[in-house]
């Protein structure tokens, strides 16, 4: 698998970003996420449902995965999210066997992507600023439905 | 928070087997689970779901999660669940902070308990002759199924 380029990276981010901002819009918590294929696909684009669903187990990536639906290998595949997956999103990556996450930022909440990487997860770290002012505004507004979704 | 006593670790793992039970009855792939709260209530419980509803993010942990709704806090709760929870599966508990698990079984898979007790979730490991079974015959009988569903 060759290493992911920088402007693809970016292009796929604006699935995730599009999510969240229709998490907001719906009164959720703004984290989305997408399931790309090895050849580019887009396999499954989700975000978080804890508010309009009820469901807690359905975080941005977990949501694009389930989208996906039935995948015999994610070889491959790259799972790309607005924020730095959570134990929770980071064991699904590691065991599914997911190749690469794409993380639009880790400044509001640095979760499992250093150890994705120790277990050969290809990580690609964007820092992108409008996905750390989703999450700023969103914590500062919402402190406690945040710590909620973390488990804190 | 007390030990659990392994009288109620074995009732509770009832729940679970009783779960991993009607998976299987549905042409499911037989893992069960349940969370039970601080106090005993039984606040979920549910199997894997991979083939009944094409979900794979529904494994027997997540969908008992799911079914509790949303909590507040999972301090002092248990995941009882017929096999070692998978990475996807441990990264729930320690991300959320489920104190206890309770494993029906870890001889036909080992998931994620070493290291959730490495990171203070206490572990009570059964090694039930019928969650053994339960999952021997499926491995034996669904190969495909079982190392899609582990993502091997």
């Amino acid at each position: 698998m060759n290493p992911l380029d920088q402007v693809t990276a970016r292009v796929w981010l604006t699935t995730a970003v599009a999510e969240a901002r229709a998490g907001l819009a719906e009164g959720g918590i703004p984290i989305g996420a997408a399931l790309y294929g090895a050849d580019g696909t887009l396999l499954g684009r989700g975000h978080n449902r804890r508010v309009q669903d009820g469901d807690p187990s359905m975080h941005a990536e977990t949501a694009a995965f389930r989208a996906a639906g039935r995948q015999r290998s994610y070889r491959g595949t790259t799972m790309v999210t607005t924020l730095s997956p959570c134990w929770y999103c980071s064991g699904l990556v590691r065991q599914f066997g997911i190749s690469r996450v794409v993380v639009g930022e880790a400044a509001t909440f640095h979760g499992g992507h250093d150890w994705l990487a120790e277990h050969g997860v290809e990580i690609v770290l964007l820092d992108d600023p409008e996905c750390v002012a989703l999450m700023r505004d969103f914590i500062k507004n919402h402190p406690a439905l945040w710590n909620e979704d973390i488990g804190e």
